[in-house]
């Protein structure tokens, strides 16, 4: 990840903590000579992701913050490990640390809940992927905690690949016009996907040709494996739409390449990591 | 919610999905002329939260986008529930319906999540309350709808109010030394907030005095009981720590005031509300 | 203050400076090898308020400058008196004068006059208060050197505290509905304060109750003494209004907590400091 | 003015009054649909500066406001006069009040100042001019309301024109090197300026020639007079330094033409306005 | 193009000629009510880009800015031909002039480039593209005037498509590795480039398989043929380096799908567009 | 230039080719231990421009960058000539190199055209000029390279200088009225320049006397000599419009002061420069 980002990223999350400028508590009560130790401790296990964004909220505080660190992103963690340890001015540890705990216990509870579908779907081809049903402002973050949980980024906006769903299929003047109008027009560097509902959308897409992946949606167990025995080979095929840990598993038997998962990223819970003062 | 604040959340959202810039798909297959008209449909029951911001998306991409809006942020919506009518051209319908949804989906997940809480307490005298446990950039919105689900935003940051936490007691000196430091020197329009770990240290803040709100932190219902009754009336209590749908109602009947609760923000699932372009 | 906050200020500063991005003449004249030491030197009696983001002028112009640093925010200057030495290459400390000035030379100005108010109401129990009265994009900074002078920031916006003022309870329907509608809808962590312009209404307010904090508007000594013997103890009493050096005193001995003071943001005339390069 | 710098002026300035985003006082207290007219109200008599921008405020608040003006930047207002009538969604015109009001009285403060020296000096040649003494981030509204009370707005910045001062003359190598320096190096759109503190330097200035204005710095009554009768008509001179209200006359009998002071910008008093919400 | 985008660029255009905020020579010379009519004529013949931001600073500057279209994008206008037709307050059109005129003579600049390459491969199968070799702040808007101009815009940066260069590849373990893990990390949306620079290198590319695009970096005709008939069909073979109008049309009848030029966003000329006010 | 300065473009320029925020290519292939060593190497002849912002491209990629610096902004450059080596991490040179070339060969490629003109023009008093003619976003840096070339940077902006031009005489009333007026009303700080068509204009504006640069617009080589004799010395000639590197000596032996020249800025080739990483 580009420091620009991360600096940029973290700075916001400061700024929204600080308001109009001023943590009254700590400013009050805590004495700019005063030091502190503290330790960033997981409570519940998962997989490790955020942790360079994390401290950075200490160090833009104070640059005097040091730290000791124990695991990086994409480790598993274990209750009461200990991941981090940050020293310096009490007043920055104490002002950065929800900051801190706020960006790491949200990407790491996607991380973990990643690695939950992608341990689900071991042994398979499939592969699972985020969505673009990201929370806004935390794309950027959101899919690279995905990637650290095991899964993969999918597209990042509206811009880096072309991705044909039902509306433009209806807007657009039916299967064939906008599959030959995408290949006709699109540039070279550009992926080429499309959104099918039925076998026979996907029969049509097949015959016409010239997609690089083909989103099999909301389609059920039988219809997916009709799906990758027409389809397999020629194309990647991704399922997508109504995907849970408990049915992950299927889908993934069925043969498809890439399950995309929205819930990866619009409603992964937090992992409960905390800070220690000391 | 400030125009200003609005149009600037969702310039950011918007600006996030388009990248490079171009939404590439929609821009090759569908006409600049093209009109299109999209019903925003909830498809699962909950609190709408976040139609504005949502709306904004399309007015911000094409401002000749006109709506017919038929439920409001508060209400109660049902599965297949129109909330409301985009009328405009089509690509600017198609290019911001992501951005819009995941706006509206997130928020409104919050509000559901809120009223669920809200509605385990009713009766009782206790209020749900947010905390600083939000989303990075997401915090003003994220309180926002947690109100719409009628609970209350509590501190919005470092700035706005005193809460001295276990950390400032250890660093600062102690519970008589902080408070006391606290009461003299902050200002006079900032509430004074303590939070306690034992009954011990509760009625030490008692004895000291001063104190506007104490917190009672990770207590059973016991404890909560035993705190209630040594303080109520004197000061508002709040509980934290530890909360859930299943165990809220006990500690609302403890009779403390207000109720914190950190998944509202940090773990509320994505209502599930969709866009059907016709 | 925040590291974050005092380098966007100064860096906005400088940019305004710059224009068009070149210091003209020192590019012209003076060599980039040259060497230069500077002194800060506080051409007035004053209190010394901005000297960080003053130096942070010179080190954001080029990291080679260096402090040696005599006096601190807080500190009484005399006329004359060495404030800090800066050296280093001469553009930088040619190029950032005037920036580093006009921070320094507001900022001292403020604190000095808030100083004079303090002086003035020594012995009694009123504190003296900033307001929002303050200038577009400087609140931050000027509520910090209110604070430097002896002051408190009072509120920092519109979101930190309720304060209801005549317009509220004209438009909001009368003392009563405004007063009980904040207490049962305003969240337990935000100052409740309410503004009356004559003694019915706080005689009003009173019987109400719920207010934290009763603004006396634009009394006169008699009735605010009037106020003081109905209020004092159940609230914090402010008097705000018609201000002055020559009436503080007076004021303030009628028993009213807080005093706040318009014109200490928006009327402070400079402190004057220069810099002598040598 | 061009729109975008006035827009973007306050726009920042109602986000920093805004802190987290709510005015909770009016918020909860004013119904949406409630609608009120205000008056903008002269409480003392002045110069009128800066009714745009703070016009602007409210319309940036909500676009349903509108406005009946009754007077310009630069009308001569008298106490208790209209300066204008807002009408509008209630909230919006209480919540931008405070921002709108800062802007105003800094400016017409600002104007009033600057027409009381302009009143002075009137009849002699000497015009009245700002210096880079402003505040930081409202230079370019301060100099507009130099302007607008009849003052000159000198160097916007570092960028804009070549001014030499005493500190260049001293670290560049002596007056004749840094003359010519800039002389032969300044591009040609570029006025050159030069400081002088005692006629000996003018001598040598105004032999080796090549400045369009020289600043006689912090020179007495009598040294001016001398300056303007050695060099009056070769150049512009400038007498800065020690400017007051009383003094000023005395100065521009010199035959200066120009005078410029720093208190215009730096230490102005507000001028009272108000806004009466009926 | 999303108005957003054209409304930020064409926003800091107009603020960079600003400057510190005025246009001195308009505000002095003409008056606020002068209504003009201009004419922005093209002065050469080329391809027309950017007349939306062009108009766009004129609306910007005064929203009473009026304007009658003649001629859109893509078309090829001649000398003297009428572009469009500005009519409103007369400071407004003299302030915007040159920045209208910088922003839609450097894209019809390019546009026209690009279309003079275009026209040099008709009747091959070669599509003429852009390369990341951008003007600083300006991709954006030069990638759409190469598309104007008939060309394809290539990679919009670092993240929308992977592309190996000879240095991934000597840094990365040689062609073998560095393909393969490219085709096993790479997500599932990302098209696959890798550049060679001789006819071994492409045969091994060839053998292990997976690229999408292969980029043939400075070869000459003879070898770029070979290349052709080597891959011809396989993958999409696009050639770059030393690219101009002479040798293009040679190296579009080598086969190759795609010719990368350079020049055409960091060397095209202006065209020759005015404004002519009447 | 203000390291402020420079931050903010490399900054700018970094983040707009990561787009979504990620070197997908070398984040994928290159280890992040890898160390690399480049040479950025002229490939053609030319002045050295830009090379700060150029290796701050690097540097704020990655603060382990270190560089050795064999020329400076200025320099003459031969074809293979070594300008700098970057060592440090491969990850941070791979990625920013793009953006690295893409500043530094603009900038030299201005520099290098600018000094192609001021060598035609040696020996005669005339010195090259740039124009307001700049690519948007990049006057600061343009102007730089022009001066670093040998050429004088002109206006920067609308507020640095008066510059009447044909338009505002058409709409200001005529020259008579308008030169009065900018010489009454413009600050003594500012240049005025008036632009004339041909040598009866002139005669009118030498006659009312007051501008300090005249532009000779479009005028051939036997009006420019005509004018220059009647002109010369009183103000400073200025010729414009229609010059190459094939008539600009010819401009220049009329005598004029500064020629200046559109295309140095809106229509210079890049310089060849490279990066060859080992």
């Amino acid at each position: 990840m580009h420091p620009l980002l991360i600096e940029n990223f973290v700075k916001n999350a400061l700024l929204e903590d600080l308001g109009h400028g001023r943590d009254v508590t700590t400013d009050l009560l805590i004495a700019g000579s005063k030091q502190a130790r503290a330790v960033l401790r997981a409570r519940a296990p998962g997989i490790l992701a955020g942790l360079v964004p994390a401290l950075t909220a200490f160090s833009l505080t104070d640059s005097d913050c040091g730290f000791t660190v124990n695991a990086n992103d994409g480790d598993m963690i274990g209750p009461d490990e200990e991941i981090a340890i940050i020293e310096g001015p009490a007043r920055a540890i104490l002002s950065a640390e929800r900051t801190a705990l706020n960006i790491i216990t949200h990407l790491a509870g996607i991380a973990t809940l990643t690695a939950a579908y992608v341990h689900e779907v071991r042994g398979t081809e499939a592969r699972i992927a985020a969505t673009r049903k990201t929370l806004p402002g935390l794309r950027l973050f959101q899919k690279y905690a995905v990637e650290i949980g095991g899964g993969a980024p999918h597209r990042h906006g509206l811009d880096d690949a072309i991705l044909i769903k039902d509306n433009h299929i209806a807007l657009g003047g039916g299967i064939k016009k906008v599959l030959q109008a995408a290949q006709e027009q699109a540039g070279h560097m550009l992926r080429l996907a499309i959104e099918v509902d039925n076998l026979k959308q996907l029969e049509e897409v097949l015959k016409i040709g010239g997609a690089d992946v083909i989103l099999l949606d909301n389609m059920d167990i039988k219809t997916l494996k009709r799906a990758v025995s027409m389809a397999k080979g020629a194309v990647v095929l991704e399922a997508s739409g109504g995907v849970d840990l408990d049915n992950v598993r299927a889908i993934a038997q069925t043969g498809v390449d890439v399950i995309s998962v929205g819930a990866l990223t619009h409603s992964a819970q937090a992992l409960d990591i905390g800070l220690d003062v000391a």
